[in-house]
């Protein structure tokens, strides 16, 4: 222990893709605790779409970062210090813990994780937010049927491939679009999907017209802009669209780009609708349990990307919004 | 008797406004009925806004109308002859009876309307396609919930009135967005609308954030294009946006603007869907009584917009695109 704290405070609000110069990487002694609070040492750190709109002015979900903080973040870490009964030292938790390598914080706010019944950093993708995401994105508000045709975008991300083999389970016909031809073949041969769309090299439309030949059931939209409008103009009767993110639209400096398509949503009766995780939170402990049982089952698999040093973040998130990672995104802190 | 049936027929698919040359008016042989069948006298048109999307080609809810058919519309007339037991003549009836005199069909696609219940027009308005369009749309689709705040667009227009005041019925507060002061002033000192909002004066963002200074809880969008997305970027938690039309977009020559503010679902879990009216033919019937009920009480009220004469159409379809009617858009073919 070297007794600081290195950190990386978001410093000024970016205009389209982030800059090396939006960040500011420094140390600060490392916090001591008071009653209720727990001082954890950051394992693996989550790197996540949703980590563009946190860096922007506005109302969202979640309020965005104040420029001169710590960069929000999903982590796993370990408990150094408690001064809270319920929690031991050397006890694996996870939480928003931040970009950098030691946090205090109370207790209140942390979950366990038992890094004996899986590896760490599944905590932070099928067993963490991304996995939570697709399991209540696909099954509370996808409702896919058995024999319906389901479309996932960002199908080889940490959400896409698991709302993907969700689908897989419920039997349905599961179609990803995913960039490049090493994922597409990830997604057919490693995760059961039935076929895959390489969106750097086919037209996506008329892919969809070959892999989606009776249309499409339910659109899980990681993706947004020209992706959405194709799969809109497919879409059947009651068909189920669900917003969970639009990787191709954040880091616009121009508007949106809305989906010129939404009349389809009046001529099919169907419905699209948004999601976020946090409200499903009464709930991740039976996600986690059932999930778990796929996994076992060999039903569900993960693939994590692990980059490693703190000080790699602001190249590593880049990384993300390149399309650069093949499976959940993660920068290792430390060792285990 | 003339023994001929004028007959408005498409002869070429319009791009943008229809042009009046896509017309012809032309005149045949009033038809003969066969075992089953019945012949029609219509005397009222509806004139609609969806007529706009049927003169398309391509797959949508209803087959587009073919190039030398004479143009689909609901109507009301009156039995003249009938091969039909259920029908008899004198007998007045409504359904898809095409922009013509005459019209023979089968009994089974009539329904038959009591002229001494109600005003003719009024089957074509409240009681008729419009009213169950908003009926189903708002109470099914839109949910509203005493208290919440419920946006109309097209505010004054036959489905967007009844909308309105079903939705006061329900103790919501309403706003209606309408085109002139005298649409505005109606809204409100007829209709018992909350506010309007005259989009033709008026910033509508700014006046939306006077009238509904909580946020949006329904939006039943009749209009779409800038009116949509300045709604979404003041949707509540949960919101429901209800697709019923976007007649700013009907005569594009370009792509149609889609809503650019379309993750204001995802911020706040809300949720966008589309309706056509034709699914609740099970229970236009219950949907008759029930606002039969509120006319009777006064609190539903309707205005209807009556134009002359068949040879009229062409240029009575723009005045609805050009906003110029006020009240239920309706072209009287004959006397009653």
């Amino acid at each position: 222990m070297t007794n600081m704290n290195k950190q990386v405070k978001l410093i000024s609000r970016p205009v389209g893709l982030p800059k090396l110069t939006d960040w500011e990487i420094s140390s600060s002694e490392i916090p001591s605790i008071n009653d209720g609070q727990v001082l954890i040492k950051i394992i693996y750190l989550s790197i996540d779409p949703a980590m563009r709109g946190w860096m922007n002015e506005g109302k969202s979900y979640i309020p965005p970062v104040g420029i001169g903080e710590v960069m929000r973040a999903g982590a796993v870490g370990v408990v150094v210090e408690s001064k809270d009964n319920a929690f031991q030292v050397g006890e694996h938790v996870n939480g928003l813990l931040g970009v950098q390598e030691y946090v205090s914080m109370p207790g209140s706010e942390l979950n366990k994780v038992d890094a004996s019944l899986a590896p760490l950093p599944m905590y932070l993708s099928t067993l963490g937010m991304p996995g939570m995401t697709a399991y209540f994105g696909i099954l509370n508000t996808g409702q896919p049927k058995e024999g319906e045709t389901v479309v996932v975008s960002g199908a080889a991300g940490a959400v896409g491939s698991v709302v993907g083999q969700i689908a897989k389970i419920k039997g349905c016909h599961v179609v990803g679009i995913a960039g490049g031809a090493d994922k597409c073949k990830y997604l057919v041969d490693e995760l059961g999907f039935d076929s895959a769309i390489d969106y750097k090299s086919e037209d996506i439309s008329k892919a969809l017209r070959t892999h989606c030949p009776k249309g499409i059931d339910v659109f899980f939209d990681n993706v947004g802009g020209d992706t959405l409008d194709a799969v809109l103009a497919q879409i059947r009767f009651k068909a189920r669209i669900v917003i969970c993110g639009a990787i191709s639209q954040y880091n616009n400096t121009t508007a949106v780009k809305g989906p010129s398509n939404y009349l389809a949503l009046l001529v099919n009766r169907a419905r699209m609708e948004g999601i976020v995780v946090f409200d499903n939170a009464a709930h991740y402990a039976e996600a986690a349990q059932e999930m778990g049982g796929w996994i076992a089952e060999g039903k569900l698999k993960s693939r994590e990307h692990i980059e490693e040093g703190l000080e790699n973040f602001p190249e590593v998130l880049l990384k993300l919004f390149r399309g650069e990672n093949f499976g959940k995104l993660i920068l290792k802190v430390t060792d285990e």
